[in-house]
């Protein structure tokens, strides 16, 4: 477990590596992130590699025991490469070239941009494969699609298709290009989504959206495959940026040892309270990529700003809070971004630890003790992991579905992921993981399940298995209605599912932002919107009726005993307090460990390494806060004894044994 | 008078046919519209015509006793046809190609797509001519202007000038091009309205508009003609696309056997009341293009979605009411969309009466309902017409103009119209048409002539001889501005009218959205925004004036007497209640039927054939409403006799007799 | 001192010439300008010049006394010139050109333009050089940044980034292009900013915008250079088009022999308050740009409008009261534009003092009256001039580079430019000029420097001396920040003033639209936002303190002793009532004369000759206002004494010796 930061010794006068190589010794700082962007200075034109200026940089680092991670510079193809092969550029929907001048001005599938990335990486990987700095590397940085329409791209997406579908016909099939005549009767008709309109076959924007996925991955495999060869002691893993997210981080996580997140929670203080839960959620999404703890390659040290306009400092107490939730949450090290801000270029106002001024100044101070800290607690947390009880189902072909073809207004698939995630998990004490839905499921006795709109069969009995086996299972509004084609099914809704919940949807109401209202079971009533699925149980009972338009009185939701375990069916997006309610009580009767009574804005996790158990306790929130354990434990940060009651100061951040 | 419904054998397994069909005559359907979509099954390759599917279906349909109405697929091109013939696909006005994959991707001036549509008309024409069931054609699908920018459209843009202009001296000197330079020395200058600003000479672009309307009579004139050659005894319709229009809709129809509407009034509740008086506005235009009853040739069936979120379902009642709400309004055929909702493509989500599931439901079985109703009153109401005895005027061509070069602030041409007519007609019971200002009007004793902003002598002297000869002619504010090629004319405001009107524009104030006062002789006070025209009568007397700014107590409507008539002033856009109490006056003393007292959200509206006079009761709104008639009626649904009072349930239909 | 009109012969028939010409003189307009548009009309087709309509209509206003002012036609490049010339049209970010139809569709680098533009100028120079009635020109229209990406203006980027940086090396230093591997290895990778990307270097945009203006310089030199030449005896000047504005109008006018604004103020009654203090900062501004009197060439003779809803009409008064604010502000000659609305084009609807109708009404007789006035005081005012006591200090490269990088959510520079001249100025009575950072200070005993972001040693010198001289500075937030290169400093801010104002910066919060409150030190309180600057002194003493967030109790304002002068830190933006105080404060210990008490809306301006002093008094809203003036002064429009209490009536004005 190491404290590191971005630096970048291009920026700055030679004489300021010792400087600060040194300050970075003595404030506990072991790590150091370099030459990601650097591409223009170690290959200054065609063919022509210069290693020297970073090998003296890395020297002094070395000499003050900091190691070194090397990200490859492959998000920015120089000027050179660029003006030569201006197949590097990719094209937008008007085949408008996406210049240079800006970052990620790149084609996935660019033939120079493969030859030249591939070449420099080699360089890379040979030239650094023994350094004793050296300990692993980082690929490219922030992938994401670039919906280039290039040739290029638009020959290998019909590959793609053409090893998808083997024929045209089962294309036509499969994508129901029938309607309005979209039949196609060559591959050469087939382009990627030209002309910017979003009117179009679902079937073929959700293909694309995963040959897209599959440009990246490809991509990246073809650095990886070289820094395995020549660097076999080192780990490869990249810096994904945040969610949602149209690009598949698990596809393209698989081959990398761990996933790394670029982490940067809102400083805004109105936004301290929603900024902690979406960062749990966050985090706990890049913790289920891979389903193993995981680094921060970024993360906030002052206010971020860029060609928009600046974000709030953050306050006193918030680097320090939000970098120990990422501890809490399954981060095994934390990479600051940056050391310093960088007096030139568009992100001059993406604050560093320290300021223009080389001034060390609070924010410093603070990350000084974050890093005494983590130093100091790093033997007890080294090799600890976070282990959920409950499951919350995602993936980013659902996203990108939901993206294709809203539902109804106001109706966003992450944003209910992020507040049943919320609801689940942090409100109510349960530990949660937050995983695709292709994982294995067996261990959960809780799993919750937003909106399965693309539901195959396979999926459908993995999750009848884990209820029949004892789990219970949550499905909601939108579960069943497509299959993987993104072709709905003509089945009554939720399809493969209804047997399994008991019931099926009569008729649906896309009611958006119309406010109605549900009562349950024991007479408390609760808004509701977005949507209304009318049920018709089918041997589940329902727990929940409608109160008002052509459908009051007929349930809204339903809960079914299946095999040893439960189905729920929650057909419309309720007021977060009847999910607070719904939760806790399945989550009581799977007998799951719960935290109840937490305040707004303060989270908990654990994290576990044998039989022993470190408790986090974090004040997200520019309040102070009371909260009430079971008991009295061992602080350790403080060196006492604190609980049962604890009173937290704003951003404070207690850990406990 | 018929039931039907959209249905697109190409999107079914072939053994859902019969099953389908057998639904149908079950329901009471007894036509479908069929092939509108499926040029790509039609000819699945260039000069390759398959029509042995089509033949099948309607063949199986036609044993069920079924009629066929033939849509002409030219609103779709094959993909094949697009990439062997790229002048297929329309440039936009930075000559960007509007890819295919959406529908409606094909310019209207092609020369492929004129050969290949007339091709596949020609040959479906000969193959269906004499088919039993075929009764009719739609050209293509909703038809707007395109607004493309390729060579063709330039090459007829400068065609269609120069036989308007003959010279260019001509074209420079009505188009007033002196002013910032930009007289055309040679007509290669003149192109289309490229690069997307606005800011250009109105002149030309409303003269670009009337081509742009030209072009699609054109294409479409093309199809039936050879329609009219080879299927003299099938009727010809298109189905048109609501309003506001900037294509000329009475244009477009004149080649035609009657209009067809697409009619989808809002499911929202909250819109239930303006979207019924909207809708009145759409049907009564509709009904006034070709003065004569019409189709509906697509409907609302449940609730509709596509690339945008799903609008709400339609709540009870809601179909079968604004089914009979086009039928009370002029419609002769309705023609459900569709019946059964598309398991694939971008409209999956537009629903049909039958969901994916096929399972039919709630809405229906209101559609049974509605079938029986209209197929038992079908002989009363046969050759039974609206027959309106206001007129409301309308023009696309004043539309457009005031498209081009709004006036202020929330002044809009078409919401006005909505305004007057909903005054005019629905709130104080009016019987009302509402017909192109270029129809002759001698039949109406009062006319409301919103905003006649581009007025030739040939259409004032038409007002004029009306109100000489004893009818009401109502004026607003913005009439006479311009002449027909759209610059201003050099007179005092109303221009040609302002003699007949008594009355001058001394100056004008475009208050937008600044709210101002006017009094009425009779001391009330009622609120006005967008335009004040300061009036200074000559001959004509004052009804309100100005309570505020520097032209308190200036006239602000006035009556003139003229002939045998009157013509009224309204100098600027008042509230409501002031057109109720106004264009009720006017319709006493011209002694015109009026049903007062209606609630806000019923509308009546009268059926006539000789004698018989058929009444339709129409509550559109989600609530309970109370109507007072004048007597006792004999309820043709109920089959019972209603009245004096009628409580009607939400979305409730009385007709009577 | 004169009154003239816009007036486009080539839009009227001959025949009206003579009568407009009559009805000018007897109006006493004695000024017209001409041409500015005629390109078509003075050079049908290439070569072909036709002089000889002007000549005529110049003949018909000179026999009625009436002087000319010619405009150079070269913002409408005729129809065959782009025709032959394609480079004329400048190219969008995406390369799509600026289609002809609109003005302004020329690019300041095309050689086409430039020759054509010199040959048709050179023309009219010899063609016009003695005639009696010519007595100037104005060259182009409202030149802007046109922002244009042809090839030829890339070639002229790059010589001009040559001949500023002589190498590449130089170039990759000062714009940092290391970061993101920008670095250019050759010339010819340099491009305009291509693609439309916001997120760019910004130094590299700073000088793009510089190379820009530039670009316009030139192109306006080519004609002033003609016009020299063969007319020595004429003026020549440019009509700049309002604030804030991009391209640097000090380097635009330093040939010109004065500067020429359109000033348009808005008509709302709502804005009447802010936009009279809006323009008067552009017309301290326009004055401020050769420190000298200047014309306005166009200005309001009724509602304007175009593509865009038309605005409210002028009330009474206001016409009148808004010309008497340029004059009395530093306007020599009013030029209105336009004399009668244009019946064809885009501008229809800008209207003149005359409407369509050609029947002279309301406006007209409120223009005669301000002729009369105008020349009646003319012998008076002649020679006078507008001496500032205090600065204000503005520079259109900061405007630029803060468009280019925004702060923080709400912080404008040139908003808040506006709030401290209006706070300054008008508010509290100060004389006040608006000079460039790059004038001399001397004079000035306040000088209020808004957010200096871009500061070198020089300007730091300047202020420094003026400080130590005597003079009270008064800083703001964001000084400091960057060198002229856009490049961080790598000082605590405010970087080289740092030790004048005798604090640094210890850190700051972008707050935005976030409230906070700072204290006095006579215990009031006030609420600012934007920007917190967290105050170290070191030397300066605080003056203000925050009260709220982690730097509560920390310094938000300084005041420090340098020199013989003080420096003000005011380290945040704070609402008005703070700088009313302050600048009051400051004023006063520095011995400015200033008129306290001044009613919201009422500006008060004085023109001084020799010992004479004329006071302007200006009642800029449409309210009763009464001012206390400190004695009785005779009134020159009045031709009686007033005061010292003087009552005002709506848009009334007072002029008193």
């Amino acid at each position: 477990m190491k404290m590191g930061v971005d630096y970048y010794p291009e920026h700055w006068e030679r004489s300021m590596w010792e400087q600060d190589a040194r300050l970075m010794r003595e404030t506990g700082v072991s790590l150091i992130r370099v030459a990601e962007f650097a591409w223009s200075r170690l290959e200054p034109e065609e063919g022509r590699y210069e290693f020297g200026w970073l090998d003296d940089a890395i020297n002094v680092f070395y000499k003050y025991g900091i190691q070194v991670v090397i990200g490859t510079p492959s998000c920015t193809p120089p000027n050179w490469l660029v003006e030569r092969f201006p197949d590097v550029l990719p094209l937008d929907a008007m085949l408008h070239p996406r210049y240079p001048g800006i970052r990620g001005h790149r084609c996935y599938n660019s033939p120079s941009m493969r030859i030249f990335s591939a070449r420099i990486v080699e360089k890379l990987a040979t030239h650094y494969a023994n350094h004793p700095a050296v300990i692993g590397w980082q690929i490219d940085n922030e992938f994401g699609l670039n919906e280039c329409h290039c040739e290029n791209c638009n020959i290998r997406f019909r590959e793609w298709l053409s090893k998808k579908y083997d024929t045209l016909e089962a294309l036509n099939q499969d994508w129901g290009t029938v309607v309005w005549s979209g039949e196609y009767s060559s591959w050469e008709q087939i382009t990627t989504p030209l002309g910017g309109a979003k009117f179009r076959n679902p079937s073929f924007l959700l293909d694309w959206k995963r040959f897209e996925t599959d440009s990246v991955v490809e991509f990246q495999r073809l650095q990886s495959n070289i820094l395995r060869k020549y660097c076999p002691d080192h780990f490869v893993t990249h810096n994904i940026w945040s969610y949602p997210m149209s690009l598949d981080y698990y596809k393209l996580c698989e081959e990398l040892d761990f996933a790394s997140l670029d982490y940067y929670p809102s400083t805004s203080p109105d936004k301290a309270v929603s900024g902690g839960y979406g960062g749990a959620l966050t985090l706990d999404l890049t913790r289920g990529i891979k389903r193993q703890n995981f680094w921060i390659m970024e993360t906030i040290s002052g206010p971020p700003g860029c060609w928009f306009p600046m974000w709030r400092t953050p306050q006193p107490g918030f680097i320090r809070a939000f970098a120990w939730q990422c501890i809490a949450r399954g981060a095994d090290t934390l990479v600051h971004f940056r050391w310093r801000s960088a007096p030139y270029g568009a992100e001059q106002f993406w604050h560093g630890l320290i300021d223009h001024s080389n001034v060390p100044g609070r924010r410093f101070e603070e990350y000084r003790i974050l890093c005494d800290e983590v130093n100091r607690l790093s033997p007890l947390l080294e090799g600890s992991e976070v282990l959920g009880e409950a499951a919350v189902l995602h993936s980013h072909d659902l996203y990108n579905a939901f993206e294709i073809q809203p539902q109804a207004e106001g109706m966003n698939y992450f944003d209910n992921l992020k507040l049943y995630h919320r609801r689940a998990l942090t409100k109510t004490g349960i530990l949660t993981d937050v995983v695709n839905t292709a994982d294995d499921l067996d261990k959960y006795r809780l799993i919750v399940a937003p909106s399965l709109y693309l539901l195959d069969e396979t999926l459908a009995d993995k999750l009848k298995n884990c209820a029949k086996n004892g789990a219970t299972l949550i499905l909601t509004n939108r579960t069943g209605v497509k299959n993987r084609s993104n072709v709905c099914w003509m089945h009554p809704l939720p399809a493969h599912l209804a047997e399994a919940a008991g019931v099926t949807v009569a008729e649906y109401d896309p009611v958006g932002h119309d406010v109605h209202t549900i009562r349950t079971q024991d007479g408390k009533t609760y808004s509701c919107s977005q949507w209304c699925d009318v049920l018709e149980p089918a041997g589940a009972e329902a727990v929940a009726w409608y109160e008002d338009d052509f459908y009051a009185g007929k349930p809204a939701a339903t809960v079914h005993s299946y095999g040893k375990g439960k189905v729920y069916y929650i057909g419309t997006v309720v007021e977060e307090s009847f999910y607070l309610e719904l939760f806790g009580k399945a989550a009581d009767s799977a007998g799951l460990t719960r935290f109840t009574g937490l305040p707004e804005g303060v989270q908990i996790s654990i994290r576990r390494r044998g039989n022993a158990n470190y408790l986090f306790l974090l004040n997200l929130t520019p309040k102070q806060q009371t909260v009430m354990l079971k008991g009295t434990y061992r602080s350790l940060l403080q060196e006492m004894s604190v609980g049962p009651t604890v009173h937290m100061d704003p951003y404070a951040v207690e850990i406990v044994e």
